[in-house]
């Protein structure tokens, strides 16, 4: 697995991370509640932004987070701590090298990964060996090709490719969340249903303006300006236009659009010989 | 106003509007239905595709539709004539002339419309004129830069924006959607509420995969072939090689997404000064 992370490890990064988790929470997670008892996986946690909302969503379930970054599961350790919740254990490993025994947890849950790992295939497909029979996968991803605005601008769009590009040479895929439904049934998920979360934006809903457009989205995009001026994708003028473009959809009679994919799918519970014969 | 109708006028186009409203009826209106006794104008009713649901829908409601081709006029007067209803009045008018009192209508709807004026703010406002204080507009209307698709096809794009380029040539746009928020603001249309609705298709929905991808979205692209040719836009190779990859995102690991923009305000009751001071 690659370790690169696209959008960095500072704290302006990580303040992104959990603003985006605020504005989010309810169209990406309100349909996410574990059972009381259950053991969950939560793959790649990052942060913790979306730790502590899947810890206080499901109260009653333990939460095993892991991540390969020591950093990030110091500063999810501390969101968790901060938010008082007591179910979940962290650990520092790699998904595609997990620390534990197969079919040992009730549910996963992946949620912004899949589109940073250069064999998101076989990662979900270790992710599944991890699912008692019957225990649910769930994927969440965004998708940039699913980005468009007014007043339209091929700079913004422009500036929006430097962070593909500079995402595909991490060996990472921006245009993810498209592929969700093919990649959790190749994995060999059943009853796999996808639902799009399209987040849209125009001035009569002036948070999703200010947390979305400004805090999220313009954020993230602001943030590979040094890495794709450094590799060469862009130059400060034309990313700067871009970014001054895609702020021009914030204004009043601007409009922004943006999808994220969330999947859920199940293992078969295997059928015993005897009941098929019967 | 133009009369050019970029998808042509034919009896396998009738077909594709027809296949159209049958998908998406629930999706685009669900939540359209009109009070008894009210009068509703629909403006650019076509062949008649959503004047049947319209109709259906709000049985006590009455309808007067129009539109500038007496062709689609007929053809429309048989389709509502066909599932028996009776509470539509039709007639040949242009929506920057039209021959009604102002503030005569409770509501206006116009669905597909605005994106094949030159004017669409300009419809707009002659609209908004048509009706009495506290009544709605309703304006539905796609956006073809909302359209991606797994796999992804610079091939497909390509042959999707001669649709784009045709229907710009004819003074539309085929980008509308992501701007019914603004020019109905501008419209001067208050408490305007846009909502987006996606069509996310996949395997698991095959009756979207044939209705709405193959028979809508595909069909209409199809349609634009030899004038695309005609005008230099593409080449039958480059053409057919956008078609065929739009039909790749049809098969079992395909996913194919468009979205509509559906937007409902309301003309101000004017308050008396009396009131105000009260």
């Amino acid at each position: 697995m690659r370790r690169d992370y696209v959008h960095g490890h500072h704290r302006r990064e990580r303040q992104r991370l959990h603003d985006q988790a605020g504005a989010l929470v309810d169209l990406l997670h309100g349909d996410t509640k574990y059972p009381k008892g259950s053991r969950v996986l939560e793959a790649g946690c990052g942060v913790g932004a979306q730790t502590v909302t899947l810890a206080r969503r499901s109260p009653g379930a333990a939460f095993v987070s892991i991540d390969v970054s020591a950093a990030s599961l110091a500063a999810a350790r501390r969101a968790v701590d901060l938010a008082r919740l007591d179910n979940v254990e962290f650990h520092q490993a790699d998904i595609l090298d997990l620390p534990f025994a197969s079919a040992s947890f009730d549910h996963v849950f992946v949620c912004f990964v899949l589109e940073h790992l250069s064999d998101p295939a076989g990662a979900l497909a270790r992710l599944r060996g991890m699912l008692k029979p019957g225990g649910t996968l769930t994927v969440i991803e965004g998708d940039h090709g699913s980005t468009y605005f007014h007043p339209d601008s091929a700079a913004a769009h422009a500036a929006i490719q430097c962070q593909v590009a500079l995402q595909a040479e991490a060996g990472g895929n921006a245009l993810l969340g498209r592929q969700v439904y093919p990649l959790m049934v190749g994995a060999g998920l059943e009853d796999v249903r996808v639902s799009p979360r399209m987040v849209y934006v125009d001035a009569s809903r002036p948070d999703l303006v200010d947390s979305f457009t400004k805090k999220t989205f313009i954020a993230m995009i602001e943030g590979v300006r040094h890495s794709a001026i450094a590799a060469g994708l862009t130059t400060t003028r034309r990313f700067s236009a871009g970014i001054r473009d895609l702020r021009r959809a914030t204004r009043a009679d601007g409009v922004f659009c943006y999808t994220f994919f969330k999947g859920v799918g199940r293992t078969v519970v295997s059928s015993r010989p005897s009941r098929s014969a019967a």
